[in-house]
């Protein structure tokens, strides 16, 4: 696979299909592990970054699970590279910094990515489309175990995975969802849900991950602890919190619809109509506006319209996707005329 | 004609044709005149206001160009009726109030209509498409003088007609010219043009007239003077007033085409989207919309949709219109969502 491929490929998590897909986008499990013969990144030599990385290819070319996956060195990919595999949700920002003996390991369907020498040695990830988190921990345990046979992972009995930096000591696990939660915003209602997920330990953050700001009213809700519990149980509990606020917004879905039904058809109906008008359009207003047409879709209001082709949008109108798809850089000014220009392309054909 | 026939005919000054008319949308000439035999209405008692309606019934019913002509007793039509002649511009605000006695005689075409016992015995208007002055006072000066054969109209040597209000004495002439200046409005030349708009004696109202504040960029210049200069001096004045502010908003609007293409073509395809989605819509904001919708159509922008279709939709969209289409009062939410619907129909079917 070469990583233009990618641009005609739909990732996993942007399907749109799963359980509970109309509230919930994907579902994640990230797993931190490092080799017990070498340093932390952090702290190893070049010597050592190349022996985790042959001993981590030698390994990753013996699983079948991995047999269709493609491994891009970073120090050889441009910034405009590196930062459409963050818009795919392929890798982290910090991974595309001082790129040095960095790897990406993805395979064709964008479900399986593997971080090699960022933070830790591995940290892989398996993306699954809807609220799906168990087939995520089934499949991406089988694949640890499969490694963890052929690697010798730091572990220790009484901690757990080791990892170089405490917080994901233990399982070494972090398990996300990515919802949608517009009726819970329009409602005023998201900080309450929001407090109570901050109380239970859980992080929210927002479309790109650590750092980011929820925006287009979508909210990434993640374990803080990776200790003392089993995976299960971590799962589990994410599982339980996910399945409430769902619920929440279910309900404040309905609210909304019967009591005011116009009021959101005007709201989501306008979006749409920008969407398939503007000339020039940022991708903070893309974002806003490509929420409420998906809260329409998933409400039924649009027959013409799939939730995938809106998925999409959040994506390839990012500006890195923007720029490989026009194959050249481009400014932000310039980014501007042709997210709008791709936006109408994509709506005004359905 | 019943008042209903008009909610199916374009008023003459809608029609978008005539001269100019990418900037003008109507001219209008309007006289002042009284019957010397009877007080000022104001003054006038009810047998006297008797006698003046009589009297020019009589004349109107020999004038060939009025053959075609309904006479409206306002003290038989209610509110929503006499509110709807406003908003076609056949008669004034005032003219809805204490209606006993007042009439308005309004011709086939909607070109003609004769406001009687207003502030004057009579108020004769004359609307043209487009920027047509002096057809309009060619029309209206053969009128009059029909009427004045028949008429003994109040009339001194030294100050000319004779008019309840001093400031219409002399020729009782007002000519209006209505402008959609958008480019000069979008490019901050508006308040110079206004000021010396103002300098030379003329006044600038906005689309309902006195009173009305200037909306979706629509202003309507007339002169303030009407003693001491003939007619055609008068003519002549904003005739040419007029020419050098079509001339300078047609270079605003090629200096934004040339300089901010893609600006404009942005809010103008947005303006039109809104249109074409929303649920719910204000009239005010619909008039602001439509400016730029209209001003999309006069640039060439869109292909599908004419002049008359837009201009139709300032009028049919204004409170009394949409409860003569709906047959029923409506509140202001219900004419917000109505308004949004009847939009829709009209440039979606395009």
């Amino acid at each position: 696979m070469q990583i233009n491929d990618l641009l005609n490929h739909t990732s996993e998590w942007l399907k749109g299909t799963g359980p509970n897909s109309d509230i919930v986008i994907s579902s994640r499990i990230r797993l931190a592990r490092n080799l017990s013969k070498y340093p932390f990144p952090h702290w190893a030599n070049k010597s050592q970054l190349d022996g985790v990385l042959d001993d981590i290819k030698a390994a990753v070319a013996k699983i079948d699970m991995l047999k269709s996956s493609t491994l891009f060195v970073l120090g050889e990919l441009d910034s405009i590279d590196k930062q459409f595999l963050v818009e795919r949700h392929l890798m982290s920002i910090e991974h595309t910094q001082k790129t040095e003996k960095k790897a990406l390991l993805v395979d064709d369907e964008e479900i399986i990515a593997v971080m090699i020498n960022e933070e830790d040695h591995l940290r892989i990830q398996l993306m699954q489309s809807g609220f799906n988190l168990f087939e995520a921990w089934s499949i991406i345990n089988r694949l640890d175990d499969e490694l963890g046979k052929l690697l010798d992972y730091a572990y220790l009995d009484d901690f757990g995975y080791l990892t170089a930096c405490p917080t994901n000591t233990g399982t070494g696990m972090r398990g996300s969802v990515m919802l949608h939660l517009p009726a819970l915003v329009m409602s005023r209602q998201i900080e309450r849900v929001l407090a109570a997920v901050s109380k239970l330990s859980f992080t929210t953050r927002g479309l790109y991950g650590e750092g980011t700001q929820a925006s287009g009213n979508f909210f990434q809700i993640s374990n803080q602890v990776s200790l003392g519990h089993s995976e299960d149980e971590i799962i589990e509990n994410i599982n339980g919190l996910i399945r409430q606020i769902i619920e929440q917004e279910a309900q404040a879905r309905q609210i909304l619809l019967s009591k005011n039904r116009t009021i959101l058809e005007d709201r989501i109906n306008r979006s749409f109509g920008i969407l398939k008008s503007a000339r020039i359009i940022t991708s903070q207003e893309t974002i806003e506006l490509l929420s409420m047409v998906r809260l329409g879709s998933d409400l039924g209001m649009f027959k013409d319209i799939d939730r995938r082709t809106i998925n999409e949008l959040f994506i390839t109108t990012q500006p890195a996707h923007l720029q490989k798809i026009e194959n050249k850089k481009l400014s932000s000014d310039e980014r501007d005329l042709k997210r709008a220009e791709l936006i109408r392309k994509k709506l005004n054909l359905i």
